[in-house]
């Protein structure tokens, strides 16, 4: 497939994935984004910044190269866009990245606290606990460094960025999703199984048993 | 009524139950699925495995016997069948189970905590309170032997399996569905009720004759 | 207007505000129910037992004398009717009665504790703190009975009976589904508030202006 | 522009910016109101007493001078007009005022406690924590006394009215109910957040960076 054809075809899937974001309750207003990896180019898909949800149109998404400089599109792309960048020039599998800010995740994130790995459903999906990541001003690589400081050679695709916010990382944009969705379920239920008294722990090797059954095994192909 | 045709009912029945899970917010992404026995038949029918709840239509649902096989369907069956199949072949009176992870049941199963009967209407639907079943894995019958080992002889159609989700059973599907909603809906009014202070108990002989009146006289027919 | 073309009218009116109640999420699958009575009359409009919001039509709501006894309709009245008839028969002010088992206002009615008034809300529409009747079974009047003797005399048109749910009753049918939309809007806000901390209580005084106001006051016209 | 057709468009925006109320879950009820003040006028548009949601139309929008009088419409202004008038003659460069109860933020209010600065969206926005204004009885100009002198030379676009719900201010009227959808949703976050433990602090440095980009380059234009 042409470059061409493929960014098209890339804009109509990231403008049909911002969906999922108000619809899984995972953003207000204009806040969270999602992007893609334009296979074998040094490019990426996002949403530009500012533009409400009801907005977005694949002609409105807008292509940056991995240094997050405009370079199709006719707004500005979203403020989140270095770190998308940093993390697709740094992590080489991934194909898809998104970010919100969760409510419940980003309540965890907020105290610098690892979501703990007690669901049968957190060890399918992350392998183990959510990790934090650092507190980074935006405006610089520091957001990217942290995600990718956190994230490489973690059985997580998604990290708690300290007082800010959640970024999952995917084999495509549709995977980034799934774990974005994923992991504010799973933080909310983790929450209100605190508040009233602790969960129990799952052992290591239940938690290592579940993880790889899921990732080979689950749905009508690899999930990965 | 020839199998055939009770499948093919049976198929847009269970269709049909599926769009309550995310109606009701009993389910995120794919997580969450309902079976119905095939009466007469060691058969079930169950939703597939990994696919949306919007994607879910009558022809997609596949049937399997009651050790989990493929019998009929183009798609493999919910990676939860083997649950569900153990569940019918062992409590013959169970015409329908449900299976959800939403999220105030699956809180307190992740504490190993059982919800008390402390509203009427856990009383009417549940007739004392919610019980918690076994850690299991999933892969072999474990899950479906601890549903079984502690609902059988139980008033409750609802077990909380720990760490994991809510299992539901009814003398059909409908009824299990009924029960799944019903459960998130007490397990989080009495969260609620015990973020800040203790719920007053219900007289044993109070909830006996709540239990009793309900499964009599609810409704335009009997409730069970 | 004749008594026919009123009851018309009701069932009309009693079957749209049910919709209020899936709508402003105050009931889950069947449980909760509109009256209202039919003035100039011993009767009361209400909604058939144990059938489904979206099945709800003018023509299948029932229509019983004050002690609960079905004088036209093809479906049973709703078990909670006796309550209803009680208090038609005993408080000849109220042309409404609704009955949910709306989330936070059960939780405080299963602790047994009234609701303060520490929003001007509160002060507004109930005039003082959200009171709690007495346990009771159904199947009697005693629910009825609980209900009159907790709201004759009280400024609040709402009551949490314990371990239950909520019963409200307003000049006619919409103010009292007001009155029940209210009661979980300040139920759920003050649960929320007394969660990390306690909040600020009103003056007495500035309890009553406010309830003064409102009740003359607000809206196109008086509120009662 | 003549002052006629402003109103005319005026109408138009105040009237759809209340369905922002609602679809971003702020009120319930009639509770809640926009306003728009009329450039060059001393005017404002506000919505009209006790009408709901759904039956709001550019036509019954009302227009009032500054001091709450009616001016045009035939319907009786909101009941909260005189406190949105107050503002507009005490703070000349405010555009736009958005009141509601919403949940979280009004749970805050009731405890009579500032939302702490602990995420970067809280510094882009707010720039600081949300202040609490003073307890105020509604009829007179003590509510938008309280308003002003919390907000007036004050980073934050929205108080904390003591026991009552927020009031936030904007440029224009879509900036105030940006403002006051971002307030409940930090409201939120941070009360989740502080229930099981301590949220981390931001160095004031950072909060005032976040701050200073935010209202300088975010978006397609300047945020104000």
């Amino acid at each position: 497939m042409s470059a061409t054809s493929l960014i098209k075809e890339l804009r109509e899937q990231v403008a049909r994935l911002h969906a999922e974001l108000p619809r899984n309750e995972l953003v207000v207003w204009t806040a969270g984004n999602v992007s893609a990896r334009v296979p074998g180019e040094d490019l990426l898909v996002i949403k530009p910044s500012g533009v409400r949800y009801e907005d977005i149109t694949p002609d409105n998404m807008v292509v940056t190269d991995l240094e997050g400089n405009l370079v199709e599109g006719d707004l500005s792309p979203s403020s989140d866009t270095a770190a998308h960048a940093y993390v697709y020039k740094h992590m080489p599998e991934v194909g898809g990245v998104v970010h919100t800010h969760s409510t419940y995740a980003t309540a965890w994130s907020a105290r610098g606290e690892a979501i703990p790995c007690v669901l049968t459903m957190i060890a399918d999906e992350f392998g183990g606990e959510i990790p934090v990541g650092p507190f980074a001003l935006i405006g610089d690589d520091s957001i990217g460094r942290g995600i990718v400081a956190t994230l490489r050679g973690h059985r997580s695709p998604a990290v708690l960025m300290r007082n800010h916010g959640v970024f999952t990382i995917g084999r495509n944009a549709g995977a980034a999703v799934k774990a974005a969705v994923m992991c504010e379920d799973v933080a909310r239920t983790v929450h209100i199984s605190r508040q009233i008294g602790e969960p129990v722990p799952i052992a290591q090797a239940d938690i290592d048993s579940l993880y790889a059954r899921y990732q080979n095994v689950y749905g009508q192909e690899p999930a990965k």
